[in-house]
């Protein structure tokens, strides 16, 4: 295995397919203690075997890059399937079907699969879920997490009109459009917190948010109440920890919380400390409810109409960040981690 | 005003009924900074008015002690109305109406309403619900808070059948209930905890638990396992605290917990640590929701006879503490508090 920074991907050709080839692919090469660097990746060459009777080769083009991947990179008390130590770094991505064995999926579909970090994708067509390259502006949209924010908001949150709703890690991908995606579902204010005076501006200016602050400025509760002073009626929370402590604070009777991310928890595993004031759960009547996507696939095409038809109106901004690059998947991965980025960020194969 | 210590009710006549007379009441003197004693109480003598138009005059004949009236007693972060020091601490109660200034109650009528801790209550008749005096054994039987347990299981629960039920501070009066409303509606095992071996005992022994465990053990969450080996679907939660942490680790996915009650930081305030493990229920698609018994009242009915027909059957053991005497009301409260009772306790003012 080759160690990431000293890999080199400028001089490989892309495969002939015309027979077994090969393909770039980032492993995982070490589960980090807290916070991941670049070591703790590898850029591999592997073999791309042609795809037999049922599958495809998918040449990939934009691969997704999630916080919650950093769940899966080491046990920090979540429990869910871990990456194994040299092995591929599944995620979201969508790509080009360049070799069909599959009556189900033509040479030229665009898919949308699980099988990212690598160059190609070699699996049953089942596996791959075909696009429609015309429903957004650009292909990279369809990693947009439009689905999680839809869900916590409509399906968990129980989002209704004139609803004040507060998002914690707002300029994050999943964040910026739950907050969007509540303006426009009927959120009667929209308010969010994120990680830099920047990031605040980009907030109110960009993407349309009432109001919004810098969680690192103390006095959680306070700056809620400044930004929201009817209180809180929705809260979709990313970030567990001092943010949810303060919503729980702020949040008006028969509140709504929808449990999506703990990054305030990511490196530190499940241990940190909960909201010390959930008794006022009770006088409140309020709602808690974790929520994963992968339970409401059913909305998939509802909530990308809905989004898709609200860019086309020029009423949602598309806020996107595109590393060009496999070999810089584990930098720009390390780096939104740290808070480098706005938005989503994708990884643009192309060459 | 009287301290409570140094008062005598012995000698006090019935009053005359004629005219204004006197009664009894039990005030708030002083609010308790941690465990109340009996000198935060005092025993007043007051006048009690003859029923003007509308109104009526009930003698009681049970008070109800909730532990929710310590949330009321001093501010420990929970915002519910604080009881006056000097005045009458409001508290449910069951009587008798002796005078009658009103079509709507008859003398005789035996009502219930949220008028305890005195002898005589006075007040227009909208303030008293009539009771059934058959549908129970006895008439205390009335403030069971069989409408709390009830309304969290099956509408803050979301209760199936089959479910596995953890329910803690079994041996109180809600616990009790919930745990054995929780059997006779199709749960599958019912397991609880309390703090004692002889509560532990109780809870298999009378009220058919299948399973308890005495919190005091330490290792919550390994003692939870052992009573629920297949994990706990809804979780009944009387006491947050690590009790609600240890069910947050045990949970089966798509669990639900009811927030009833907050029993680890009722003299503690709201302050005491929240669940470390929050972050587990996105991964296990948790619902938490508070919840109170007042936004279930259209339920009492329905509560009210199916729990009295299972004690008919004797289905159901009616698990109650009689103490006697509006002067020990006081004592008896705090012993309530200091886990002295299992199950309802009621003091009787009949003499």
């Amino acid at each position: 295995m080759t160690g990431f920074q000293s890999s080199s991907v400028a001089s490989d050709q892309p495969p002939a397919l015309a027979g077994d080839s090969v393909g770039w692919q980032v492993h995982l090469a070490a589960r980090p203690v807290r916070t991941p660097t670049s070591a703790d990746f590898a850029l591999v060459k592997t073999t791309v075997p042609r795809p037999s009777s049922g599958q495809v080769l998918v040449r990939n083009l934009f691969l997704s890059l999630d916080a919650g991947a950093r769940l899966r990179m080491s046990d920090v008390g979540v429990p869910i399937p871990l990456y194994a130590v040299g092995a591929v770094m599944d995620g979201d991505a969508v790509g080009e079907v360049v070799l069909s064995a599959s009556p189900d999926l033509a040479v030229g579909d665009l898919v949308h699969h699980g099988m990212g970090w690598r160059e190609y994708a070699v699996a049953d067509a089942a596996r791959f879920r075909r696009v429609d390259g015309q429903v957004f502006s650009t292909l990279s949209a369809h990693l947009a997490p439009y689905l999680t924010a839809w869900a916590g908001l409509v399906d968990a949150a129980g989002l209704t009109a004139g609803d004040t709703v507060f998002v914690s890690g707002a300029a994050g991908a999943v964040g910026g459009l739950a907050g969007q995606i509540a303006r426009l579902k009927g959120a009667g204010r929209v308010v969010g917190s994120a990680g830099s005076p920047a990031k605040v501006a980009h907030l109110v200016e960009k993407l349309g948010f009432d109001a919004a602050f810098d969680y690192h400025d103390g006095q959680l509760a306070d700056r809620l109440r400044q930004a929201a002073p009817g209180g809180v009626d929705v809260y979709f929370d990313n970030t567990g920890g001092p943010q949810l402590e303060a919503a729980i604070e702020v949040m008006n009777p028969h509140g709504r919380i929808a449990l999506c991310g703990a990054l305030a928890s990511q490196n530190g595993g499940a241990g940190a400390a909960g909201p010390s004031n959930l008794v006022l759960a009770i006088a409140k009547r309020l709602r808690l409810r974790g929520f994963l996507t992968s339970d409401h696939l059913g909305r998939t095409d509802e909530a990308r109409d809905e989004v898709a038809e609200w860019l086309r109106q020029g009423r949602r901004h598309l806020d996107e960040t595109v590393v060009d690059g496999l070999e810089n998947a584990p930098r720009a991965f390390v780096d939104m981690l740290g808070g480098a980025y706005t938005g989503k960020v994708v990884v643009r194969l192309s060459r």
